[in-house]
């Protein structure tokens, strides 16, 4: 088997004390070693492959640069734009991300945290809180400095870097009131995530503020599934009165409607539009194309990285929360209204 | 600023000296103290919410139990089931992954190698190889254990755990004959990659093998993009004689060339059957959903998390090679041949 090789086997490679390595190997050491002595030392490490163990650097600075990042799942397209922004801006600045996955769990979220704590982590970059405390949290993060990304705790004095989720359901209800569409009904989101209760509320605001007349029938999801996005277009086909627009709470719900519209023989967007959020991969090459929110998740991860680093770091002014604005983006899934709903 | 608790705080809030801590919270310290001054340790260490420093143990074992994952970029949807295996397969056995991003630049790699080594990583996973040896591979491979996933170096004594390539070009190219297809084309994948090398060597015996006559027209692909999919249907559409189906080395690969066939008048699977290459997520709701070779891509993940880790320890009979089955999924992208090419 391979091991990583030890200032002992540079040692006993050269024939004298491990100390003395020790010192030849550190330019900082006030104890040098003959120059002749410390060439030899220092061929003998390259030939064998030797490599400071940075463990060293940890114990004597406390910390490990490294970040614990918990997220529900990785192969969620939504999680991988913000994972690399975190990637690379912790890159540099010289820190690295273990990353947890928790699967939605609140038990395996604190499983998690208890062991990247275990780990040394110097901060947490957190995209799988809901919207409740964790009740051990508090203890944690008087320990543990903690930053929450695409997601927030309410009332909990945690920095957050999130996505201007009512600006961009702001945006989709002023698009589909200007293609005439006064019907429009909401498949929301989990409502014990942030991002589910602040892009429904923002929906509400608007259609209010834009005077949609009703209110809008509303299904919820219980989780940002395609086939939660299915059900709950069923249940509103079923129960609510016709529309003519439907505004999703994430993409992945989007697909799920538009499937289960045209299983009812109903076409996206002669018959219903249709609108995502968060415009993640391959929504663009769908037929149609959907329109959706653009959400900068590669900013929210650089964005969150470099406040968990500034707060590590004792960096002054370190801001407290962030929100990024969103942008709509118009493809296909919408239209003017054709056949206004009786 | 928040910053770690250390030994030294619990001590000083205790009014012991540091040395006392360490012993009292060590359960295998021979020197104990009595166990009135235990309790008042352990309560203050509680209070304060200091957590052991893992680099202790990192120092005494001269482990980190941590792996550096080195992937072309986690938001290519081929990776992160990848990853997600590794991560699940390396929490089993009290691992944790760093993953680093090339962007496909072999420059990069050596960096991000060189990086990973310097913080003690124990091992490392590469799935950003190319075909061609690393030329400083070599040295750092003696001293620090690697495993290939999804791709391989040629030649090279590098263990690694790919998929069946070969036997999922059969399986495509038997469904297409059987389908009626004799005028094939093919888009391959980048030839600096075992993934495009093993896919278009096994597309070519296949037709071979299954008696497809003429020599299958194919364009190379510069990497697996949509748009390098329509770049290559393009020039297949006006260099070639003409095919009634075309076999892509990869699912974005086949995304964009349905997109270019469409530009051009063609239809999908009508008049032109296309294939992918891993069954990514989405392209069971794309239009026509696509016929493409699922690959077992967690289950290679935690197949080389495995292998790494079992390399590290030093477990007896650890695999050189693992190359794990591959399955055809039969979607609306592939249909019988309709009008023959003349």
């Amino acid at each position: 088997m391979k091991r990583r090789v030890t200032l002992k086997d540079v040692a006993d490679a050269v024939g004298v004390h491990l100390s003395t390595v020790s010192r030849a190997l550190d330019p900082d050491s006030p104890h040098r070693v003959s120059s002749e002595l410390a060439e030899r030392i220092e061929r003998a490490s390259r030939a064998l492959g030797y490599r400071k163990n940075s463990a060293g650097y940890t114990l004597k600075t406390n910390t490990t640069r490294t970040i614990g990042v918990v997220i529900p799942d990785i192969t969620d397209p939504a999680f991988p734009p913000i994972i690399r922004g975190i990637e690379d801006a912790l890159a540099r600045r010289g820190y690295v991300a273990i990353v947890a996955n928790t699967d939605g769990d609140a038990r395996r979220e604190r499983e998690l945290v208890s062991m990247l704590r275990d780990r040394g982590v110097d901060g947490l970059l957190l995209a799988s809180v809901e919207i409740t405390p964790d009740p051990t949290r508090d203890e944690w993060l008087d320990a543990t400095p903690a930053v929450t990304v695409n997601r927030q705790v309410f009332g909990a004095d945690v920095p957050s870097v999130i996505a201007d989720e009512a600006g961009g359901m702001t945006a989709i209800v002023t698009h589909l009131v200007a293609l005439g569409h006064r019907k429009i009904a909401a498949i929301a989101g989990p409502q014990h995530l942030s991002t589910g209760v602040l892009r429904h509320r923002g929906f509400l605001a608007a259609c209010e503020a834009l005077g949609v007349g009703e209110t809008p029938p509303v299904a919820v999801a219980r989780g940002y599934r395609e086939e939660e996005g299915e059900r709950c277009t069923e249940t509103l086909l079923a129960t609510a009165a016709p529309f003519t627009a439907l505004v999703c709470a994430n993409d992945r719900l989007a697909v799920g409607a538009i499937a289960a519209l045209r299983r009812r023989g109903l076409e996206c967007p002669d018959d219903v539009a249709v609108t995502g959020f968060n415009d993640m991969i391959m929504v663009d090459r769908l037929t149609p194309p959907l329109t959706t929110v653009r959400v900068p998740k590669h900013q929210m991860g650089a964005r969150a990285a470099d406040m968990i680093v500034d707060l590590i770091e004792g960096k002054a002014g370190a801001e407290r929360t962030a929100m990024l604005p969103t942008d709509l983006v118009v493809r296909g899934s919408t239209g003017r209204v054709r056949v206004p709903a009786s």
